[in-house]
């Protein structure tokens, strides 16, 4: 790990855009300790400029993929792409599961790209408060597109990808009726549909039942008068690539300086100030509770009281510290 | 919904085993409501009998087609059988996607299955604790076996399966590699391992590999002694489906009335108050929070301030309520 660098000279390095600083500030983010937050505040302050761009999916959507061949288009094209991919995680080891990823490392040469994978574990609003803030870190080291990529299922993936300013959900043809079901929820988040694989023959059915679906009216046009375009890729033959970027470059400008892009900051700023607060919250009933929970759990399993009598237990017994500490430990609150 | 009926004779019919009272009892668990604790904590009182069974698998793996045939042959051995089915749901609607299911269909006339499904959204901790409120709901009626089955992608759906005394992971041949990524995270939570769709000849492989994977140690001899079995199934053929009763079975004995069994009671009992608690804790934060967060989130979005220093005011102004009524409601604390 290398000796402790002092929080002034990282963020120092980190607005050089020295990839080390990079990773050791977004692994200060990830462990939520209290000694990182003054800097992510100052990171906080000197960040603003990025294009965050939301990209998600359902399992086997080839979206990795996709995230991979933009960035090399977007970079060939002279910004700074940062990724931010949520990989699902092991419940018990706590590690990221796909890792560092093999399939991008050709770009990892290039200081112009950085991709880092965060794992999905940890305490509540968590995730979301770390993958905002390794937003910001790369914001402030002058990344101007950051890709923040989750698979698409589970309620906390799909609202970080919602805290983008751009939204992208990637369907693919050919996958099975559970994963259908799943993607459905994805559908009424998107600001652009891609279809990838559309060098296979079944592509053409799923384009047009997208199509279809929106022009019904379920979510084809916008308040702010944003068509929502639907476009068909294939990482084979590189099709469609361009075409994605010009959506997300006509969405940028639609969201910037705009009544539309002002309610959507607003909105990713009430996501993240609660997501924050959550994790807050959580990590001082946590520390509390550790103590206080395996004596009441007991008396839950011996079913000798129920589990909403002794919730409210543990919750005057942990959040005692917030408020009044003269109030009798034991009592229980209305 | 019919008129209002009072929770007593909610609670009395419950335990008579009627559909209705079980489904609207179950209803008004998912809905957080806090005119519903009273008649869940009796609830609570009454249950205890019945073995849980935790069922879950990626996208794919065929675990719905597996529980469906669980559930006939439970009932054909005599057991009243519960199935609580977790489904992804639309971030946006709220509702559950894949719904009633059609293929359990052939089940439904018989008042000794029941089958629920039970959407992904709402609150934090808030679909935990109504997923074991419904499986109580269950067992008071008198249902011995209750399945409680999720999609194997996000934690809150992993963390749920784990809150039972039996959990099953169904793994499935020839399926792509992010899914199969998504399912080492699953691995290491297995009691027993499914590997569906046997009747396909690439289906060896992924037997194999599980044995291979046990047999290095990743958790193939657990320490009570357990050595966790791997089962294949077809629901082509019907291959299995005795073997995994039969497995199920005696893990049921191994974790009845043994120190194994009384550890794992005590665990989900913990995990079960702390998602009570953290849910109680999160109506209060939320409901205080809603007025406060709109202007904060715009300090937060013009950068005028950090994150933290405003997710600690959104909790200081919100948790007055918790504690000293006298303090002033916009000072930041510590």
């Amino acid at each position: 790990m290398g000796a402790y660098v002092p929080s002034v000279e990282l963020i120092a390095r980190v607005q050089r855009g020295e990839p080390a600083a990079i990773g050791r500030l977004i692994s200060r983010a990830e462990s939520g300790l209290a000694e990182a937050r003054g800097a992510l505040a100052q990171i906080h302050k000197l960040a603003g400029g990025a294009h965050v761009v939301g990209m998600t999916g359902v399992p086997g959507s080839g979206k990795s993929t996709l995230v991979s061949l933009l960035s090399q288009r977007l970079r060939a094209g002279g910004d700074k792409v940062g990724v931010i991919a949520i990989d699902p995680s092991s419940p018990y080891s706590g590690g990221s599961i796909l890792g560092d990823r093999i399939r991008m490392s050709d770009l990892s040469a290039d200081p112009g790209v950085y991709i880092r994978s965060m794992a999905t574990h940890g305490a509540t609003g968590g995730m979301a408060r770390a993958a905002l803030e390794a937003v910001d870190i790369l914001d402030a080291a002058g990344f101007g597109v950051i890709i923040l990529e989750t698979v698409g299922v589970g309620q906390d993936e799909v609202e970080i990808v919602r805290a983008s300013h751009t939204t992208v959900v990637v369907s693919a043809p050919g996958l099975g009726d559970e994963v259908q079901a799943i993607k459905a929820g994805l559908l009424e988040i998107a600001d652009i549909h891609v279809v990838s694989k559309c060098d296979r023959s079944d592509a053409n059915r799923t384009l047009t039942d997208l199509k279809q679906m929106l022009a019904l009216g379920a979510g084809g046009q916008e308040p702010s008068g944003w068509a929502i375009p639907v476009v068909g890729t294939s990482a084979v033959s590189g099709e469609g690539i361009d075409e994605l970027l010009g959506a997300v470059a006509r969405h940028r400008d639609l969201t910037t300086n705009t009544d539309a892009g002002l309610a959507r900051r607003q909105s990713i700023a009430e996501f993240r100030l609660r997501k924050t607060a959550e994790n807050l919250l959580y990590d001082r009933f946590n520390a509390a509770a550790a103590s206080a929970s395996a004596k009441l759990a007991e008396q839950l399993m011996r079913r000798e009281s129920d589990p909403y009598s002794l919730a409210e237990e543990l919750l005057s017994t942990t959040l005692e510290g917030e408020g009044d500490h003269e109030r009798d430990v034991h009592s229980k609150s209305a």
